[in-house]
């Protein structure tokens, strides 16, 4: 196992770090491989499996970009050839590939094995809590739709997403994140909403207190 | 008063929206300017000098990053000229002034008036809270500092703004914002604990709990 768990994270960071946004791409398969590795440990999962899927599980994203076929799908064909050459069995890559293909929000396909669902959970949970914040945020501010954008994408996806959650364990994960996502949505939302809407009659009424 | 601030306004929106980072500034400084009023009004200040000195505090900024000289003294010298135009008394551009050039936590100013000490506290409020963790995310990922760039931000200078507010109606809005940025900055570093520090040798100890 050694050696192959070691070959692919290598064949990930090839393949993450020289994308566009490689850097982020690639934290975020690091975290999404250790919170997979804690569901799938107390849920008691492949987690030759699951450690492979949730590496494996964005390599396809440069490829979206180019195509507009969904990383899902891709990330899943560009694993095979790097399963093989680690020597994974066939079972095995075709466990992986499943779990890659039905891990994505946006698309509706329900993960039907254990790992399936497990790397779902983990791909959400890193989504939510403080991290999904900061990523959420740092997304629209690379993108430019700002604060309002910011709000509308928590409202749409990221407070819905413990919603999504497969096992026990990643439920439990996600109670925690998902209040404190909560928590700075609203209070952002106050605090916007208490510096907004200064109109120009609003600034005309400031009276000089102290007279003139 | 009523074309005074309204003709402030226009000035500073033509400022601050035609340069680089110009909405994000312009939004910050209506912010500043409704916190700066709310304040005023409960410590019974002159908001005709809150108001101006507050619209006003930023417009340097652009010219800040061409020649390195302070905005705070970029900013009261770009001022003058806009509240002569706009008939503000001797007196009445000198306390702006005088606000305007000690509002900034980098420099070793401290305001010596009443609309100094308002115009200080808007601006660090609004680097606190959600808002100010919105804020500092954003730059962080403009600028690609990343998390640890944000968390090392927080730590030398958005967890002790509270301690640099002057009034007891800028501390009073100080406290719950201060909690807010508190609670996600530790949440995020006990994210980031719980899923860094993945290394190789851990990752090649990954057993298939499975058997194979």
């Amino acid at each position: 196992m050694k050696k192959d768990i070691e070959t692919i994270e290598e064949r990930v960071r090839e393949l993450l770090q020289s994308s566009e946004r490689g850097a982020h791409t690639y934290d975020h398969s690091l975290r999404v491989l250790k919170i997979a590795l804690e569901i799938g440990q107390e849920e008691d999962a492949n987690l030759k499996v699951v450690g492979a899927a949730a590496l494996l599980h964005d390599i396809g994203r440069a490829e979206e970009r180019e195509t507009g076929i969904s990383h899902a799908i891709l990330s899943g064909e560009m694993a095979r050839p790097i399963l093989e050459e680690v020597g994974f069995s066939r079972e095995e890559i075709s466990l992986v590939i499943d779990a890659i293909r039905t891990h994505r929000f946006s698309e509706d396909l329900t993960p039907n094995t254990l790992e399936g669902e497990i790397l779902s959970d983990a791909d959400k949970l890193d989504a939510m809590g403080a991290i999904g914040a900061y990523r959420a945020i740092a997304q629209s501010a690379v993108t430019g739709v700002g604060i309002e954008g910011f709000l509308s994408h928590a409202d749409e996806k990221l407070l819905r997403l413990n919603q999504l959650l497969h096992t026990p364990s990643g439920k439990a994960l996600g109670k925690q994140r998902h209040r404190v996502l909560e928590l700075l949505v609203d209070e952002l939302r106050r605090e916007v909403a208490s510096t907004e809407g200064l109109t120009t009659p609003e600034l005309s009424s400031i009276p000089d207190m102290r007279g003139e």
